[in-house]
């Protein structure tokens, strides 16, 4: 029997705060609880940020509330600073996910802040969770990490050094994203390996996108380095902006059926997973939903484990 | 500097034989070049098949006969019997690939023999070979060699059986298609390892689909186990009938784009392949075709190698 592995569904705050729809909080409700009754046992639901900034996640207080009463389960937030780290723990978020850029000019351009700064941030949201939330894991979300659409290449150093920080600053796990697209399997199982020696067990998910098709490729690279939780998205939901038609998130569909076909277990029912997808549909009528699993269909003689 | 792959482009036999639409023979000879001038040096061009069976496929001789104009280009046809290789021989094609199914029920329904009715013909085809074009490499392609729509598991040990017949037979090179996109990366690792073990350097092509999205993540499996020649199709060309949108074979501009980034040498100039696609569209301008590079183009800071 192969060590399990973790999916962590990124798509109620990842997916939705990407597109221009905004998700009625009842739909995100019924589709957060189709997620869980499908086995998903960590789910990223919301971002705590300013309503003016992003509507799709002015609910997000409700939602968390909402999500925190399905057993086993583990409520993840996002939140950019203190501010909202305070208004996630409030609401009763069970773990805390802070973005950090690894490139320096992705960091200017999308929180406005060095990464000097940023980890100011993150230890001041440390020492707010050690005072108000002991028990709720802080995790860090090492954006930009595998190459930058504003800088190009981002050395591995400065990855392992960030990396590095961010642990010393206190926090739990330290994933890395590739957020632009940019990642290859030589080069997740390179730099997932050199975050891991220097931070051991506190080397988080890996996030992958799929924007040039190599989102599942880069997820089993990364397995092979050592990583046991994984994000990504129902639907491939966040689609890159730039690129129409092109998915951003890895399609969770895809992903649990690469994994349940190695053998390896996710505790994820496939057949409900798949019917999760309804409600999200029901809740976006207009969104384009992406997954190659989902179109074909299980393979005839497939066994769901039990 | 790793070690190079050959990437065998399938799209002018296999994808265009999956689809309702006849491309011209010029269209096909002017995609045919320009796959060429991106570094293409293996290209199965067509199938000999009975142009009452296969209209798509009524010019293959004309066909080959182009093709053998280009300079360092294998030039391979696909021949289902001895009739379809004393054509492909007379018109010039320098290699022949031979379909033979891993899958009893799979070999019935698609070539209406059973396996060893096809290792017969296999035999009659190197003998003709052996007399009257002894320099050009039989390959086989063992279809459905991962599982089979119609029988479900197909037994490794049947695949491993067949592969060292097939040499035994005279054959090349034997590759192991994925024909109906049931591959996992972990079964992929483990049937070509036990294949390389039983005939060594005659293990030939991984031919993935990506009918569940597995494809890529299938090819770098194939990677890991010693496979350097990977059929893909451009545009994806060579969808599955029975799943609307879900595309089939791996789609070459993502894979020359994943071995690239990772530093495996394709000689394949990925913008001039990326012009090419404007060709084949050309010639099938009511056929969607597929790829997540082209449609997200290279990323910032992209160094094609020389």
């Amino acid at each position: 029997m192969s060590e399990p592995v973790l999916i962590s569904e990124v798509g109620p705050r990842d997916g939705l705060q990407s597109i221009a729809s905004v998700m009625a909080t009842p739909d995100k409700c019924a589709w957060i609880d189709a997620l869980h009754a499908a086995g998903l046992r960590e789910i990223e639901v919301c971002s705590f940020v300013p309503a003016r900034l992003m509507p799709q996640m002015a609910d997000a207080s409700e939602v968390v509330r909402h999500a925190t009463s399905l057993p086993g389960l583990t409520v993840m937030a996002l939140v950019p600073n203190l501010q909202g780290a305070e208004a996630a723990l409030r609401a009763g978020a069970h773990k805390l996910t802070i973005p950090v850029s690894a490139s320096e000019a992705h960091s200017l351009a999308n929180v406005r802040k060095s990464r000097q700064d940023m980890l100011r941030e993150v230890r001041s949201i440390v020492a707010l969770r050690n005072e108000r939330a002991p028990q709720a894991p802080i995790e860090v979300g090492m954006s930009t990490a595998f190459g930058c659409t504003l800088q190009g290449v981002v050395p591995a150093d400065e990855v392992v050094w960030l990396a590095d920080e961010l642990v010393q600053a206190g926090v739990d796990e330290v994933g890395l994203s590739d957020t632009t697209g940019m990642a290859n399997p030589a080069q997740v199982r390179q730099l997932f390996g050199r975050v891991r020696s220097a931070i051991g067990e506190r080397t988080g998910a890996a996030h992958m996108h799929n924007t040039r098709g190599l989102g599942l490729a880069n997820c089993l690279a990364a397995h092979d380095a050592g990583v046991r939780t994984f994000d990504s998205s129902q639907g491939g939901l966040g689609g890159c902006p730039y690129a129409p038609g092109a998915s951003g998130n890895v399609v969770t569909e895809d992903l649990v059926f690469m994994f349940e076909a190695m053998g390896i277990p996710t505790g994820i029912h496939l057949p409900k997973l798949l019917a999760a997808r309804s409600l999200l549909q029901a809740g976006l009528p207009q969104e384009p939903l992406y997954g190659m699993t989902p179109l074909a269909g299980l393979p005839k003689g497939w066994q769901q484990p039990d």
